[in-house]
């Protein structure tokens, strides 16, 4: 192994670049830096294949920092490396618009492949990336051609191992055999509120070796070069288990309160600064100092990741000639870009089509289009039957030996864990040869709120099947009937929230959720049968709201979405009927997409002159925007059979035409605009 | 242990009464109530100490249903032992209004503790249960007086095992070495997707022993009535650490389907649920049937139950000579009351004390009112130090023999576990003793969705201390700024967002919290210092919104809260002086009690005639409640100082003024109707 006073020396840089970056930002996490250089060090010159002027080479081994606070340790990394992170960037650290921000972020950074801080997503997420492998493996590798081998590198630190969402994640990979998952536990016994002794004495390895996975520990993580060198050689050598390297280490190593919370979240004092370099050979006067010897020690393992990325170039070309139709199978989807006319097979419907429920639209959907969208890759927490998110020939992605799949399975057994398949749904997407869609009850996607977020923040298409929407469900009754979701997640930036009225809503769900490459989607399906509307089709729903039921001199707008939607055009006909009254209809299955369309369409939709009534089986926030009165549901429902809980809570032809009168005289002798103007721009 | 025919008839009554309930129904669950009847009868027949006529005698046996949708076994097991569930209660299982509905919900049916369903749910609650029992045994018991020495048991499954709260919550337990909770495991190898050896391959027995629990295993959890109990007994020796009994059934044993999915989530049809019956010795042809002898011996334990509580009242009665303050102080905590005049003790506030942060002014809150509100547990997902939940000399609740705290401490150490610690307060709360609060970053409540939603619908007084609570937080960067948070949580029924804008309305905040019995509060709270507003009271705050800056004849309503509302106090001297404009603010710390408010009220602070204009530096979904424009941030923030964020983003005197006037100019010519006018009331 033969390690060096250069190597030492590199080491120390990586701890000393941490220090004067927090230092001058005033603010970050020095502690995780200085304690992990080492195994940073090993891990990234000795194991780790890529090539920084290609940071989307679709080979490279992957990384995740799972404990993101600690990002200094990455930006040196990637600087010191060769990636486009400067010196000054660095310099940035933490500061406005520059591209090393507080947390590592996937769309800001050359480099960083998740976007992570959030603790326990990263866990996650390294488990998606290493299915991601498993299975492009599966499916892209012929003999001579090992198109995909990496592997996929994680670090995480005790504040990961407390999260449940990393239990999930680990006991899913441990299930799953991802020997080309290699995880280090940075064993420093220190969180924010100091000794982990005070929370957390589980014994971790042990619990990991419940989950199946290989355990390694090496004592000393702070100079030991050597044995970590030689833990991760035996964890590649494990090629059925995932590995995880208990790694202890000194938190904050070298600084003079070494091995305490104080160097976790707080820049070091200067006669600390100062104290560190000294003790590492570095001038205690001089910051952001780089020896010019351990640029050359990691340029030079970059051009061997460069080198070998050209190898893998002419492998790939020479794919071509041998693989044509894989070649260019995989060259699209790299691009990102979906198979020509896939969208042709997205079904439509006629108004005479039976009722059906979204979520079995949705299954028709995946029937058709799986075929032509073989990068979909399915699944869901334990409720595929509720779901409805598995074609019917469709196969189990498993390890082969459990004979119920195979690595190339385009299915999902996510388990009852549905935080963790969200995060996993990130690095699927992250991989960049899949396309993940994960199913549970719209109420348990809360359960993973926090990896939803990052979807949207990470600019991932993730696709959540959301079935069972809200009271319609029935009898399994408030603990399971969504309220407030979908409000929650209409106010998450960046996030499409779907809920389509009917086939051909649905299909335009789908059309949108897989074109839109920069951006999840959150499906809410209905679990009871819906009538086929009149007006629907798959390019008026691609508005994001389209007029359903038209009439001319109409007194009031009723605007709805999903299940109520067809309710309204029956109040509609009810309001004739027994009141005289005109009323139109207007479905908006996705209000992210409405907005985005141009004021003049908008406009039509909701013309000024006629007030407006929403009509949404959920909590009314939100509906302001385009409606001057909300009729929704912001109490908690009730479990009876569904028709029985609509009648309760008044969404009926009658409760709703009680309520469209009561708008219509509101609005009588005032002038009516549309919510459409508005006085300014939002921020966006 | 002798048992008989008649163990084995009780059993199998319980059974029956699964399949009858789910069959007419036509819904719900027979699988785990038919497995896990024989554990239950034993349990609640042999171990627990309870008394059906009063369900809330203080050291009862706390029983917790984590897999919830097995409630047909917890509603049968209450009837049956003469609760105030009636044969007729469990002929309308899972109808409209009736207290047996899908899932356990504890404010609808006498002897529910909690509200289950959701999965892992209970497991974590169960937790919360054990450490309040700890608890208060250590503040109330003395030599003669074990006044507190209940057991929380615990069913979970095998989706509650998968699910990461659970996780959290175990390994907190293991390290809080909760001898008093005993948790059985329904090992049935089954969940909705099937086989649960197609996602769940862990080895349970060891991961539990990984967190430091004592673990049992029953291998024929289906008949082996003497096993189950000699497990419970030898549980119930191990005093130092939680137990689980591993207990292998049959789920819907006796059911044509036992041992598959099939049994999980449908009734039986009717051919098996005859089936089930004759196996058992019941008629086939008739239904919701209780042998006499069954009602007798479980009303025998019931009636055995009713004399421990009068010994226990007698013993409480005897309690109140030797330890008088401990008896009122008890007496007064059970009845959920606070102690009178605590509320003299919250700090106020002049316009001339310093800027402050409300984290810091929650510090004092804790500060001032710790020792007059003792029934108040803190504590912090590992942001001790930046929460600000810890008081100074407070004892962590801990193990003694750790030397780091005792049981009758007052601070949790809830770790890294932001969903277990929810879940857990919610078991805190329903104990009936204490009253939780718990910090996090505002951000990472979201980790905690799932639980809050249940404080929410099961009604407990629980607090959320919610620091970091918008960009203002600065460096830490998106990933850790809340945007979508505050809708999320306001569009959730029964739960109260709070936040306040400076000391004043920070004492409001806990005010409210501490006295709303049947609703939880989320506290947003910032990192950053805020100056002490002119008009702010205690008072004023506790009307939900009020006006924080008046001026007659105003063109324009800013309406804003936290540490927007100082912003636009700045704001409307910028339009002044730099507009003639005159603006009027108003700050709302809290939509829910404002709109609890008489609509006079609420007219005067947002009255006709005059434009609102909303700003708050998060999502403006919500806002057109009570503004007719929204200024926020609907897009993810950014990293750096926090005063380089809010400019960035335009949050600033000038930014506020320019949007300020595009809405008088708006609005001009046009009359205004406050948004408090609405054309019909919401269903509430």
């Amino acid at each position: 192994m033969g390690y060096t006073d250069l190597d030492t020396l590199a080491v120390n840089t990586i701890r000393v670049l941490a220090v004067d970056a927090t230092f001058k930002a005033n603010s970050g996490h020095p502690g995780a830096p200085m304690g992990m250089a080492p195994v940073s060090h090993v891990l990234f010159n000795k194991f780790m294949n890529f090539n920084p002027q290609n940071p989307s080479w679709a080979n490279r081994d992957r990384f995740v920092l799972s404990n993101g606070h600690g990002c200094m340790l990455q930006y040196a990394l990637l600087h010191l490396f060769g990636y486009k992170v400067t010196l000054d960037d660095l310099k940035s650290f933490r500061q406005l618009d520059s591209i090393t921000p507080g947390h590592p972020e996937s769309h800001d950074t050359p480099g960083v492949e998740v976007t992570t801080g959030p603790l326990g997503q990263g866990f996650a997420n390294a488990v998606g990336l290493a299915i991601a492998q498993r299975h492009s493996a599966a499916v892209f590798n012929k003999p001579g051609y090992e198109l995909f081998n990496n592997y996929t590198y994680m670090f995480f630190g005790d504040g990961c191992a407390m999260e449940g969402i990393a239990s999930e994640a680990a006991s899913m990979a441990g299930h799953l055999k991802l020997g080309n998952l290699i995880a280090i536990y940075d064993d420093n016994g220190i969180s924010i509120d100091g000794d982990t002794k005070c929370a957390f004495t589980e014994d971790v390895t042990k619990r990991f070796e419940s989950y199946g996975w290989h355990v390694e520990w090496v004592k000393d993580g702070d100079n030991d070069l050597a044995g970590i060198e030689a833990a991760i050689k035996k964890c590649q050598a494990v090629t059925d288990k995932p590995s995880m390297i208990r790694l202890t280490t000194t938190i904050g190593f070298g600084s003079k309160l070494q091995g305490t919370g104080g160097v976790h979240g707080n820049p070091l004092k200067a006669d600390d600064c100062e104290g560190v370099k000294q003790a590492f050979g570095f001038d205690p006067k001089q910051s952001f100092v780089v020896p010019q010897e351990v640029y050359d020690l990691y340029h030079k393992h970059s051009a061997e990741g460069a080198a070998k990325e050209q190898e893998w170039n002419q492998l790939f070309e020479k794919y071509a000639t041998e693989h044509a139709s894989e070649h260019a199978e995989l060259t699209r989807r790299l691009s990102g870009k979906l198979a020509e006319g896939w969208e042709k097979h997205l079904p439509t419907y006629k108004p005479s089509d039976p009722a059906n429920a979204t979520r079995k639209l949705s299954e028709t959907v995946l029937e058709k289009i799986h075929d032509v969208v073989p990068e979909l890759l399915s699944g869901s927490a334990d409720l595929t039957g509720s779901n409805n998110t598995r074609w019917k020939n469709a196969v189990d992605f498993q390890p082969p030996e459990y004979n119920i799949g195979d690595w190339s399975g385009r299915y999902i057994r996510y388990g009852v864990r549905e935080h963790a398949m969200a995060a996993v749904m990130n690095g699927l997407a992250a991989y960049g040869t899949v396309i993940p869609a994960g199913g549970t009850f719209l109420n348990f996607v809360s359960y993973a709120a926090g990896a939803v977020r990052l979807s949207a923040l990470s600019q991932v298409r993730a696709i959540y099947v959301a079935t069972h929407d809200s009271i319609g469900l029935g009898e399994d009754g408030p603990t399971h009937q969504p309220i407030e979701t979908l409000a929650h997640f209409r106010a998450l930036p960046n996030c499409m929230v779907w809920r389509p009225a009917d086939g051909n809503e649905t299909s335009a769900a789908y059309y949108s959720a897989l074109t839109s490459k920069h951006t999840p989607s959150i499906l809410a399906l209905t679990r009871q049968n819906l009538p086929q509307l009149e007006l629907s089709t798959i390019e008026r729903a691609l508005k994001g709201a389209y007029v359903a039921v038209d009439a001319p001199n109409a007194a009031v707008t009723l605007i709805s979405t999903g299940s109520e939607v067809s309710i309204c055009v029956d109040a509609a006909a009810y309001l004739k009927e027994k009141h005289g009254v005109v009323a139109r209809v207007v479905s908006v299955p996705c209000f992210e997409v409405f907005d985005a369309q141009d004021k003049s369409y908008k406009l039509q939709v909701l013309p000024d002159g006629i007030p407006v009534l929403s009509v949404e089986a959920l909590s009314t926030m939100g509906w302001e925007r385009y409606a001057h009165e909300q009729f929704g549901l912001n109490r908690f429902g009730a479990s009876g059979p569904y028709k029985d809980v609509y009648k309760k809570f008044d969404f009926t032809p009658e409760g709703i035409s009680k309520r469209a009168i009561a708008t219509i005289d509101f609005y009588k002798g005032h002038t009516v605009r549309s919510p459409i103007n508005r006085a300014f721009q939002q921020i966006l």
